[in-house]
């Protein structure tokens, strides 16, 4: 059965569900080419980037703005029109990408004093996915809504590699019956839009896969660093884990230990795949989460730690596979 | 997709395997018939009673020993030959399968005043089925070893249910040239016979899986609960982590939130499965195996503190995917 | 020894220092009576009610307001001028104490449709001895600046007793050269008010402290239960433990050990003390501040956990001491 | 006020308790000198070296035996008698001290086949002084009970300072008539001899404190270093502390900051003290004790899971106080 959220590592993820949605995503698209309005899109990272390209791609006048100027010249040369402030965005466009690193962007994007609240028109669809605090998620959709607008969060999996192949996958939040509106645009940047619930669930979806994946990886990663120490060979430990009860994605999928898969992280120095530092911020988000509704999460807040401390012993830019490597290394005596 | 080990849960793990195996273990059964020397069976309690009646139905005669003599009635009415000691039946059987409950149980049915070193005839294979830890296998192993016979370790997965229906799965650990001699008797009672590599290596692949089982089932308990808090719908939230980098075993088999899965102790108020103080015992022997080898295993030493407060809190009998429930109590205020 | 902060419990903490106080904190008060100006309070619940009436005591003419109008009634009584806003507050009081449950509160008092700021005059002190996150303190201070006002951070460690008894202690993070206006007001209110630095290290001094206190209560609970376990007397590993390194307050001042002290919650069933909630909510506090910073607290993060565990599962209005018997109690097998 | 066990570190521990006993110590030693009967003393390593030391000033003759034949050399020049086996010590000498690095050796030394109980004479005095599992001691005193000799153990605190300069602190568990016949030989090589209780109880006081002390300093490593982030300077936050319920041996003897106090490994690199390794080697005992008596240490199993990690990243020869350093070196990016 295919799978996996989340990375935007070598696999090819979602392949089947690609696939299979191709046909009708494309559909959407060509349909939708005739009457193309302008779509507005802040955060123009790495992310936001080969995002707002593949609308572009999708015949959609995007209107653009990144709070580094530079950042929007390429836009400007694909015939986009930049402008100064999220508020102007507002102004043009009445619907609207957000692609932003964290929740404090967020609430300034929003409702700074040059905030797309500023201007907004009533009725706009505003999108927001970028990876943040569902509750920040909550409060922007109630100043959304008092202004007359419609706000979802979307937050994505994929990475950068997903990002330019338009297969990301979009967790959305919020209104159900603007849900079909919202993925007419997202399906132009990814290959899988799934429905979670009423606003900040997109993001709840999101932080609590990737939580689950933070345990699953180092529970992985102890486990087989200690069947090795007491005599086992890891292919044959991983063998048979995944034909067992212990079997998961990061044991059959994306093996932390090198050498006994090929085409992942592990193979290659840990280079590539999803960065420490990433896993640390989306489990410190879960974690705020937990404590915010008061949810007891021993082992997701351990791993959190865990990822914490890789950070500051230097494997921050590391794939989160590392992890074995953070485990494992000699004693000094 | 085929799975699973460890548990005896309701439902048929293995069963794809079993099918598979059925032709080629009968017919090693049928061609051994004829020769049949008796076979020796110490410990006949929940798992051993039904695994040695697998054995005479297969037409081995046992010459059983268990330290409750009450034990022993059942298996003289079907024609075994009940002894006085574990060294009585070393004097009658050149092949012994050992099942009891502990380390010290082990120990002393090996090395005790009436133990099965006192009497061991040379070339002796003895097969040790209990679940301990590693490091007692291979003390055991040098000792029977100074006698002159041999030893393997073969801990089992699969519960009562399997020992019944006579598909466990055996991790084999000892000599690879005896694994064949091993392997003609524990499939008999197993339809899976897996070899891990020198002594040791069963329990250890044994409480290896248990223990990233342990670790991926509460973190799938806390991310389900996280997720339900945050507004998810548990059964669309399951979906997403199974098509997800956070899918495990705990997630797309075994779910432990009440109504998303059926067929599961979690579908029947934690009753059946593997019980809460079975998991604690296999994760102290996880936690002595690592101690005992310096392996750091931070999760897997949280998970085995949370079942034992788990056990300390009246959930001992209940299945070990009851820490969902565990977790998830409302709170008193 | 002297010691002890931030417990309103049966032991009269402070003591020492309040008596060696006494004199000053007089000679403060007496001098200040003369030319006392109103001072503004919102928030008279359970810890604000005292803490004004001590300001009362101390001639203070004192403006009130609080969310629900009944607990202003008894302010009326005592002479106080009561109110219908912060807002309102402002506008008559040019040094404001506010004493809130919670960030959110804390926002809504200072920066709401009537908050404090809408009608702040210039030079106006405000303190805040809400215990909150401290970079919201941070942010309160900006905008409270904005205004050409002063905002101090001041949380209290001491509890309802305490702030009865007015030797509360206060931890306070602003503006040096203002902490000696604010310490004329809190020093009515307290026994002892501890300069800390820059806005927000008053939160952070308070938080600090109460994350070591439930670390080491914690070990201190498990280790007592495990000395127990390996068959010594309570009293005697008391009395070990508190003439060596593994010596903490919660060991040889407030031991969570039925039978080892007299005068401490564990001796009357874990009634009064610090309500297992309320280090909770510590401790979220905690969390919330070192993933803002990017600070590993693995063991704090862990007692967070356990104290959330514990709310759930019905020890919410215990003292913070029955982890002792929420890690103890017996098995059920 | 006194205190202070377990470390040898720069600190003058016990130095109250010391100076008070020397009068009763000398006393009991030189009234005992007529009549002096050889000691047998097996382990001249580190720690055995000086003790053994310390009993031939006291007068006493020593039959002395070490597995490495070189250690033996120096105790012949002083005089001693040196022998083949523990088993010769045992037929020379009816008061015997063993002082050993594990476990193994322990249970090596006493029933091995060399071993003392080969030759041990009836009401000969046998006193462990090694740090090894409360489980072990309580077999040894079984098989030595069997004998009709007497088992105690009698762990150390204090390090090889302590143990040159004969103030070492023996925590003894076993028959209390036979207390003061230990202590007549422990005190001539300790200042502070404690009863415990019965066999074990003197490992479990040592392996307790030690857990408390590991947490307790874990917990002072990662608050200071929050506080520290959260703008708090570190001397201030170990006096608020220090003053207040967060308060610990770790906070006001051994702070793990640099800079906040002197003579302590922290202002020193941390050399010295008492290392990591070590530190690591205690919390195995107490993971192991606490796993065979079903006891739930969840915070205790973390320092342990802390302390390994750290022996794998090369802290193994550090100061158990640099968990401070391990905790907050700067993240790469």
């Amino acid at each position: 059965m295919a799978a996996a959220v989340v990375l935007g590592g070598p696999a090819g993820w979602w392949r089947w569900h690609r696939r299979v949605r191709a046909a009708s995503a494309a559909m959407v698209c060509s349909r939708a080419m005739a009457s193309k309005t302008p779509v507005g899109f802040i955060g123009l990272g790495n992310m936001g980037n080969p995002m707002a390209k593949n609308l572009i791609k999708h015949g959609y006048p995007v209107i653009a703005y990144d709070v580094f100027p530079e950042a929007c010249k390429e836009f400007q040369d694909l015939g986009a029109q930049v402008t100064d402030s999220p508020a102007d965005v507002a102004e043009r466009a009445d619907r609207i990408i957000t692609m932003l690193p964290s929740s404090p962007n967020a609430i300034e994007v929003y409702t700074g004093a040059n905030g797309i609240l500023k201007k907004v028109k009533k009725g706009s669809l505003l999108i927001d996915s970028s990876t943040i605090d569902p509750s920040v998620s909550k409060e922007l959709a109630k100043a959304v809504e008092k202004m007359g607008a419609v706000f979802m969060d979307a937050p994505v999996s994929g990475g950068v590699g997903a990002a330019r192949a338009g297969n990301l996958t979009f967790m959305v939040g919020g209104v159900e019956q603007e849900f079909d509106a919202a993925k007419e645009l997202l399906i132009c940047m990814g290959s899988n839009v799934v429905y979670c619930g009423e606003v900040g669930t997109g993001q709840a979806a999101k932080i609590c896969n990737n939580m689950l994946l933070a345990i699953s990886m180092i529970g992985t990663a102890e486990t087989m660093n200690l069947g090795i120490r007491l005599g086992l060979d890891p292919k044959l430990l991983a063998k048979i884990l995944n034909m067992s009860s212990g079997r998961c994605w990061s044991s059959d999928t994306y093996n932390p230990v090198p050498g006994v898969m090929e085409g992942v992280p592990s193979a290659n120095n840990y280079q590539g795949g999803f960065g420490t530092t990433l896993m640390a911020k989306d489990l410190g988000l879960a974690q705020i989460s937990a404590t915010n509704t008061k949810t007891p999460v021993p082992l997701g807040s351990q791993a959190h730690q865990i990822y914490r401390m890789m950070c500051a012993k230097g494997y921050a830019l590391k794939d989160f596979s590392a992890v074995f490597q953070f485990l494992r290394e000699e004693e000094s005596l």
